[in-house]
This record gives structure tokens, C-alpha cells and sequence, in this order.
């Protein structure tokens, strides 16, 4: 293969056919490049402004009107209507609400309960663990079922059978960002009569993800990381049609009662998504995501989660031919369609890797053992910041 | 008793001890009165420029660095610690996390838990809605176990036996007004071997709540009412010493992980009342919310909370002076120690005298059947705004 330069990485920059979807987002601080769109994703450039006014004519001014006439009280159907496109989801399948672990513990409840009869989740020990804390929850609380865990996802159709209850995956493995064929194993878990239950925090807003295609039963994810929604976004849910007048709601709350504004003492559960609604929305978070969700409208997703895979392969290459394989292994997946939205590399020393990485101006994760993470979004990265990163930690591996 | 006058508010206003915390707060717009504390209250003058930092520093400048640099993962025990003098909580007892609904899920499950062998949790009919429905989410998922609601928190005394398991109930009726006697209530409890948990969504930042001295075991709140956390806030949880390191959590997460870094397959609680946190903070509400604690925790609480007692009395006052009896009965308790931080009234049409009161410049709510709600904040609240407030309520009360 011909050895790629810079100017390579800047001609693929200039054929870039989403490259104008960085204008909106604030740019990185002077020589900065950040790699940390699997942690916290960058801010669209409409929230301060909009934030502002959140808090001074919906805040201060309005008060309490704001629930209606700032659309605080929509805000969870309204924010899932206009995600739902990123995550091929339809209407009314989604809402904004509460955290990741939260939903987590509702949707694991509300599924096992569609399977009264049958005992286990099955999950993977690689699985993110607040998710396993959460569905373990969940499970103490029903009683006499339990959590199974497979070494590897891989194991997933001998495992199945007629007391698997629901299958409990993340999309995308948050050390080695291997991303599972959600169709696939949808089609094994419909088979065996299971639900299924997918995380897509690591992979919505990263790669494409299409639940309705896929046959998707329940899917959860965060809304702070590739969606660009703002430290400690609002999470999602989503519920197929097939549950979505069936499944109970779990924690019974006043956003979810079928008639809000009535404060009957009796609980009637709104119609299909929303009664998975709990408490008040969280106005202010709310305020952020959706200025990253507006940029999510406007943005072509099909090329723009094409570029996605590419850049990401471009930086595997780019490190095969830069740096010490010894000194720098590639954890994920090569082939893109099995990688989500980072590229993670194992090194002797991550923690000092990431800190030398963050001397030089990247910013970056480590998880242990040995894993350093580079979360890359399709929104904002560009060709030739793979090439400069990959500058940056051939220096930090030396040490 | 002398006839009241403009200029005797005016009186109380210039000798007001905690009048200056008022400047705290962004003013309301020309010549509007708010009086929905109960609902949102004021913003904090310095929440602008603290949001604009938190998401131009925090979330675009520091990205995933801000959970350490910019103290987003220490924020719910932080703000919890600057809550906790508020609601009369010893240090390292509240954690600030999740929505008040959520909230009661979790503590009403964790109390049941507590006294296995009993199956009763009582409430009284008139308990918030949301939380009746969260109590009874919490039960089913227990099994075997019920919601008592009784007719009045009064007949508490002969309901309470051997199986009560939890007595869980709303330190202010969301419509009355009135205060439940907490001490009192919490005696009889403890008598009968149940655990005690009460919601201060109305209560806390409106009355002195003192929960250590009141010997209360569970409690949780809103942070958007009184504590002008901003609208949708996150809300918070107490547990007593008594119970801190013995309740489990309910829905575990990485957040309540006694090592939240390890990311390890399995769940190990968290020291005391940190184990209770569930999913990541909500960072922008949080920040939101920390803003009006600091002003909180420079408040001289005692003055403040007789201010508020006082106010609503002259509320009351004025009311008798200057309203038709017919026209406008007064719902709530007359003696200050009954009644929490708002004064309702009974009216003809309720929603007709709040859309009037409106258009008159004056926001307060109304509730089913015929209920219209002044919630009077100590913060912010003018005695002089009392008198003003009760000439523009005759008008609207003639229609």
C-alpha cells in the first residue's frame, strides 16, 4: 500500500461531503484535539446563546408558565421525536428521561415482566458494569431470576433457550469498541422467544444504528457522548412497537400518568412510550441536548456516518504505519462494520500514555488494564486530525 | 385588630433582618409579582455567568478532564453537603441525584427492605400524586406488600401496628398547605417499629425543616420549588445515621460503586448515603442548583424561616381585611407552625382567578377542584408584594 502523508489525510478533509457540520460545534481550544467524543462530545455552538435564554425568559421570567409556554413539559417526546432518526427509530418510540442506569433498571424490569415465565438475562462480562449493576438490580427486585453473564457475546446462540427471558447487550464494547450485529442477534433472540434489550450509548451518534431494521425490541443510551448533548445529558429509551402499549411502566410517576395535569391519586399510564416517563424533566439539560439534536436534523446521516468509518480506519492504518506495533496494538475490530465510535489500542503503560497524550494537547481515555481510547465523532473530526494525533502519540509512547 | 395599610407592610419590608438576600435573585419583570415558589422559584443572579463558564470551560473547553477538574463527579455529594444545614441534615446524610420520583422509588424500596417481615407502607390520600405512584411501583415490584392511604395524616395513631413497615407521607399538603407535625409523627412511628420517610418537596427552603432533631429516617426532595435550583433541577435524599450504612441500594449503578473508577463486573455499595447515587450527574442542573445553595449557605436561617411564617400570616391577614369571606376562603392552617410555604385559598372558579390574577401581572397556580395557591418564598418575598397581591386578587376575584 502507498504510504499515506499528510497532504492525503488533507485531501480526504477537502472531499469531506459533511465537513461543513464542524462550523457548528465550538472549536477546540488553541492546538487542541479532543478524542473524548465517548465521554463528553463537543458543544454545538447555538447553546450558550440558548442556554441564556432558557435561564432568563424561561428561569427567571416565565417561572413556572415555562412548563407550557417555554415547552418544558414536551420536552421528553419532543427531544425523542427528534432523535429518533439517528437511532432508526420511528415516532413515538422515544423519549428523553432520567440516566442511562436508570432507564436500564425500568426497560430490564418492564422486559422480564413480558416473560413471566422464563428466569434468566443473559448479558456479556464485557458489558459496561453499570449496566450489569442495574439489570442485577432490577433482577433482586423481581425475584428468582438472574443475570447470566457469557464470556463472549459469540457464545450468545448456545446459550439461548426456552428460560432466556431477555438479552441485555451494549452495542458497542466500551474497552475494545467492537460493535455486535444488533440484526443478527435480534433474529437469535426473537427466535428463542426472548427480548431484547440493547445500550447504545457507545454507538448512538457514532455509527449507524437502525432499530427499526434491525428488529430491535427496547434500547437505552446516554445522550452526552456522540450525540453531543452536554455533560450529564438526559439519557433515552426507545420501545418497539410491538411492547409498546404492553409493557408496564416501572417506576409509576406524574410525566408518565396518561392524564399529567389531573394529580389523581390513581395511576393510568399514558399511551406507549411516555408512560416509561418518571419524574419533572430535567429543564436545563434538556436546553443543551436539544441544540445538538438540531444539528442532528439538519445533518445528512448516511454520509456522515460513512465518513464516521472511514476516518476511523484511516487512523488504524495511519498507526499500522507509524507506530511500533510492539509499543501500540489495535484492540478494535479492523473491519469498520463490527467497530463503533472509537478506536482503542492496548500500550504497556495507559494511564502515562494518556498523560503524556494530554502534554501534547489530546485528550483522550484510559481504561485498565491497558486500553487507550480515542472516541471519535463524525461531526466535527477531521481527516487531518488523525494524522496529527497519531504524531502526538508516537512521541507520548516513547515516553 | 387595627386596620392594616400599605404603609405598615412598608414598615415590616425596612426592618426585614434578611431583606438583602432579595439582590440575590434576577428581579421580576415590570411590575409582575411572582408567587410560585412552590413551583419554580427565582433564579440566582449569578446563574447566567455560571452556566456560561460551566458550558464555554466545562463542557467545551475540558470536555470527559471536566468530571475532575471542574468537580462534576464530586457534585451530588457536594451539593448535597451545602443542602443539608437547610433541611437541618448532618454532613455526609444527603446526596443531591435523579428526580424526586425517582427518588421515592428508591427509598421506598430500600426502606420495606428494612423491616422484611411487615407489609404495610401508609400515606394519606391527599399525598402528592406522583408519589403515591412511585410508592406503589416500589410495592409491586416487592410483592406481597401494600399501600395504606389514609383519610387524614390524624388517623395515623390507630392505623400504625405490627405491620406497618414504612410511614411515608409529605411534610406540606401540595393543596392545603398544611404542615404535618414531623417530630410527632416520627415518635409514633419509631413507637410502632416502622421507618419513617417523608417528601419536603414543599417544605424544604419554604419552613425550618429539621430533620436530624425531628429523628426523621428517610427523606427526599425537589431542588427547582423553594431552593430555586432552577426548572427541573435534580432533586435529593436523606438517610439518618441510623439506617446509612444497613439500607441497600436499589438500583445500583457507577455512581454509588464504593470504587467508581474500577469499572469492576461486580457491585460493591459505596460508604453511607453515596450508595444511593445511581447514574451520572446531571451536570447542568446541578450547576444550576449549586448557584442558589451558595446563597443558601450564607442565609441566616433562623430570621429567614420566621420572615416566611410571618409574611404568610400577614398574607392571611390581609386577605380577612380585605376580601369577601365568600368570595375567598382561606384553606390553609392560620397558625404559622401548621402551615408550609404557601397560602391557598378556596375560590368559585380557580383557574378563571388565576388567569385574571395573570393578566394582572400575578403568577400563582391553581389545583382541582377549586384551589388557587400563593407560594411565598423567604428569599425574595416582600411584605409590601402581600398588600399589592391582595388588591389586584379583589379584582380578579370579581371577574
Amino acid at each position: 500500500m502507498k504510504r499515506l502523508t499528510r497532504a492525503d489525510c488533507a485531501r480526504l478533509d477537502a472531499g469531506d461531503p459533511v465537513a461543513s457540520l464542524r462550523s457548528r460545534f465550538e472549536p477546540p481550544a488553541d492546538g487542541w484535539l479532543y478524542f473524548d467524543a465517548n465521554s463528553v462530545g463537543a458543544m454545538p455552538v447555538t447553546a450558550p446563546a440558548r442556554m441564556e435564554r432558557a435561564l432568563r425568559h424561561g428561569w427567571s421570567e416565565l417561572r413556572r408558565r415555562g412548563y407550557q409556554q417555554d415547552g418544558w413539559i414536551e420536552s421528553p417526546a419532543r427531544l425523542g421525536d427528534k432523535l429518533a432518526p439517528v437511532i432508526g427509530a420511528g415516532a413515538n418510540s422515544t423519549v428523553v428521561c432520567d440516566s442511562t442506569s436508570v432507564n436500564i433498571f425500568k426497560l430490564i424490569v418492564g422486559a422480564a415482566r413480558l416473560r413471566p415465565d422464563r428466569n434468566v438475562v443473559i448479558s456479556d462480562a464485557g458489558n459496561f458494569p453499570t449496566d450489569l449493576y442495574a439489570a442485577e438490580s432490577a433482577l433482586d427486585l423481581l425475584g428468582g431470576k438472574h443475570l447470566r453473564l457469557l464470556e463472549s457475546v459469540d457464545d450468545l446462540g448456545s446459550a439461548l433457550d426456552a428460560d432466556t427471558a431477555v438479552v441485555f447487550l451494549s452495542h458497542v464494547d466500551f474497552r475494545t469498541g467492537r460493535r455486535h450485529d444488533m440484526a443478527a442477534i435480534n433474529r437469535l433472540t426473537r427466535a428463542a422467544g426472548a427480548v431484547s434489550c440493547w445500550d447504545l450509548s457507545h454507538s448512538a451518534g457514532a455509527v449507524k444504528v437502525d432499530l427499526e431494521a434491525s428488529g430491535t425490541d427496547l434500547a437505552v443510551g446516554c445522550g452526552y457522548k456522540y450525540l453531543c448533548g452536554g455533560p450529564g445529558a438526559p439519557a433515552f429509551l426507545y420501545v418497539s412497537e410491538r411492547y409498546r402499549q404492553q409493557m408496564p411502566s416501572t417506576i409509576a410517576g406524574w410525566q408518565g400518568h396518561g392524564d399529567r395535569m389531573a394529580f389523581s391519586t390513581s395511576y393510568a399510564p399514558a399511551a406507549g412510550v411516555r408512560r416509561h416517563l418518571v419524574g419533572t424533566p430535567s429543564v436545563l439539560g434538556m436546553v443543551a441536548l436539544e441544540c445538538a439534536l438540531d444539528v442532528w436534523q439538519q445533518a445528512d446521516l448516511g454520509p456522515l456516518f460513512e465518513k464516521g468509518d472511514r476516518i476511523r480506519s484511516l487512523l488504524i492504518d495511519l498507526i499500522d504505519q507509524e507506530c511500533d506495533p510492539a509499543a501500540a496494538r489495535i484492540v478494535s475490530p479492523r473491519e469498520s462494520e463490527s467497530r463503533g465510535g472509537h478506536v482503542a489500542i492496548a500500550v504497556a503503560d495507559a494511564p502515562g500514555t494518556s498523560k503524556r497524550l494530554e502534554e501534547s494537547r489530546v485528550v483522550c481515555t484510559s481504561r485498565k488494564p491497558d486500553i487507550v481510547r480515542f472516541g471519535i465523532s463524525p461531526l466535527y473530526a477531521r481527516y487531518t486530525d488523525m494524522w496529527d494525533l497519531v504524531e502526538r502519540l508516537n512521541k507520548a509512547l516513547i515516553g
